[in-house]
């Protein structure tokens, strides 16, 4: 049988994180390639609680169809929390979503024609570059620098390609950790109003600050201009695949037509059973719980890296988040050394997903956030090793070269 | 701000059923609008008691991200069941999704470019179009008999539009609660095979026969040429949003990208709950209640139609799933029909959005599946007066007209 499929599928390449993930499956390979919170901080026994609790008092409605907005109660919730920090959401115009990837599928379906533009940061979530690819636009990416994006460049890039959105993530980033100034935020969203153009911001890892003081959302500056996504993957469940979208009204309208022929609705049992649960515990309590145990592991990578990392080696020192960002020396590709590191038992992702441009990398994603402190230094002391090998071989290769 | 969204967003509208849905949630209105399973047969005790087991016995990995594929177990159950019904089918053939809307999403994904011709039966699933619509596919209809689709006129349309696939629902078709008969399917599939065409088989009503004997999908006769869609929404819960597809190799693989990039996995805490309640319980023993219950609703849509309808109105007789069709005078029109039955406060679905056609329907929808038997014989006689209301309306003006 000759399947006939379309364009955009013969044009996604397989997951390249996908098959990753699978070489370092192992027990023995130490993975700082995975971007899975760590377990031992899901609230099994109160969402145990909670599922009881909505099962018994109205299991019935938790069971049935749905409306695709959401369930009200959560997304009140989540329109107070914002509340708190000093943004006014009205819940209506909140979407829950079957986690933070299905946002990115139901943006490329209410704005992607083919062709179209979207600007990226450079680097970018692979997730995103993923999901939009199904749309099959053209990407062009801005430098991201350690305090925002290069202002100048995308301002003149996204004239130029008369870009549908900017799609960027200011807090901690993934892949690089880096986080945006407060003028630069401002400045971004001065620059969205006076131009008119959309910003897709996307803030999964916000709640996880562990240095420093919370910084308001872009969105919070121009909230016509800008399409804000959320998820409660890293700060309660992922198994739960919760996220939201925050978009006014006349967004709202084409996202929730999106997402009807998508899925109907995000699960509502799963969104009865997370409402009850941030109900009947502090949100708070927990993040913080999770903001210390990354700090701590945070800070086991970083201080393991300065101490064993080679000469020529640098990383970005994360302020929050899940992710910091290695930069090799030039003689060490990122693919190049993934074999040599797995060889050595430690894994990371290599930069080349999280850009379309298709050239070599020298960076690699590393998370902080799967292992402990301890088992992050022996980890850290393995890819030195690896590095090493590799640097050490390139050099015979270039002297065999020379003779 | 103005917006500038897709073509595939600007092309659709709003969901017709949705906003039909919004004027018939009065509790005075006796509706047959909607497909909702009878919420009273939704297994809640067994499904708390396989959510607490799940969480006590491996909370963490309920709550962490998972497989795109789906929960391995889950798959097992449905490939055996399967089996018992004498289709072979491998598990890892199977792709679990966020109910089988989904799966609809993940076709449009895989096989559609923009212009692509689908071939669909006339009337076809509202859902199914909204799904496709996204993927700015064309349609073309082609009739649905008492025993199947039109074969001959399905095979010059295929060859005629090189369309992409047929999507069809030979089981208790929605809307019109039509079966394809055993000849028919085995004369479909050898079409497809002798053709290479393909064939999306949705069937989420096939196992709620309640007249008659089962009959084999057509994907068991040409497997290549078929993919098969399930659900649990119809004979468990739809609030959990757990469907599948049943595809071979080549496809799963494009499926499974596709997935990943619309919401990486369906949450993996519902596939849990739902595998451990189908370990601990007889879903066989529970459909029969469920086909017990809307027989007898069955019964009495039918019977009341025969006693309460005026003559020129006929209907189908479904031997299972949950509508049927109504065919009314052609001084009738279905869209005209519909404001003054809800002023009877009675409500069901009007043909239009069942067609790609455009055309004026004089058919309407009728759940029996919602209501119980007394609540329908009364919904049957405030549409029978809602009938009688329009004809006469029009006989009048009828007479205006020819004064």
């Amino acid at each position: 049988m000759n399947y006939r499929f379309s364009d955009a599928s013969n044009n996604t390449p397989k997951s390249f994180i996908r098959e990753i993930l699978k070489l370092t499956q192992s027990d023995e390979i130490i993975s700082f390639a995975g971007g899975l919170p760590n377990k031992a901080f899901f609230p099994i026994a109160a969402i145990e609680a909670a599922t009881v609790k909505v099962l018994e008092n109205d299991g019935a409605n938790a069971l049935q169809y749905s409306t695709t907005e959401g369930y009200l109660p959560l997304r009140e919730f989540i329109a107070n929390r914002y509340k708190s920090r000093g943004v006014h959401v009205d819940p209506k115009n909140i979407l829950i979503t079957t986690g933070s990837q299905q946002a990115l599928d139901l943006l490329g379906k209410a704005f992607l024609n083919k062709g179209d533009y979207v600007c990226l940061e450079r680097p970018s979530y692979l997730g995103a570059i993923q999901a939009f690819q199904m749309f099959q636009p053209q990407f062009q990416e801005v430098d991201l620098t350690a305090t925002g994006i290069d202002l100048p460049e995308l301002e003149q890039q996204m004239a130029a390609k008369q870009a549908k959105f900017l799609y960027a993530i200011p807090n901690f980033q993934n892949p690089t950790g880096l986080t945006y100034s407060l003028e630069s935020r401002q400045n971004l969203a001065e620059y969205l109003k006076r131009s008119g153009n959309l910003m897709v911001e996307d803030d999964p890892y916000g709640e996880l600050r562990f240095i420093g003081e919370h910084l308001p959302n872009v969105y919070s500056f121009a909230p016509e201009n800008v399409i804000l996504l959320g998820s409660f993957s890293k700060v309660c469940a992922p198994g739960m695949r919760i996220g939201w979208m925050v978009a006014n009204d006349a967004v709202m309208e084409r996202l929730v037509t999106a997402k009807q022929a998508s899925d109907l609705h995000t699960p509502i049992l799963t969104q009865r059973i997370l409402a009850q649960y941030l109900a009947d515990n502090s949100l708070d309590e927990h993040i913080k719980t999770i903001q210390a145990a990354y700090f701590e592991q945070r800070q086991a990578m970083v201080e393991a890296l300065h101490q064993y990392m080679p000469e020529g080696v640098t990383f970005t020192e994360p302020e929050g988040g899940m992710f910091l960002w290695v930069t090799l020396p030039k003689n060490c590709p990122a693919m190049s050394l993934f074999p040599i590191a797995v060889k050595h038992k430690v894994a990371f992702v290599p930069g080349e997903p999280f850009s379309t441009e298709g050239k070599t990398s020298y960076d690699i994603r590393m998370s902080f956030c799967t292992v402990d402190a301890a088992t992050i230094v022996e980890g850290v002391k393995r890819l030195a090793a690896a590095i090493a090998e590799l640097t050490n071989q390139n050099q015979t290769d270039n002297q065999t070269v020379t003779i």
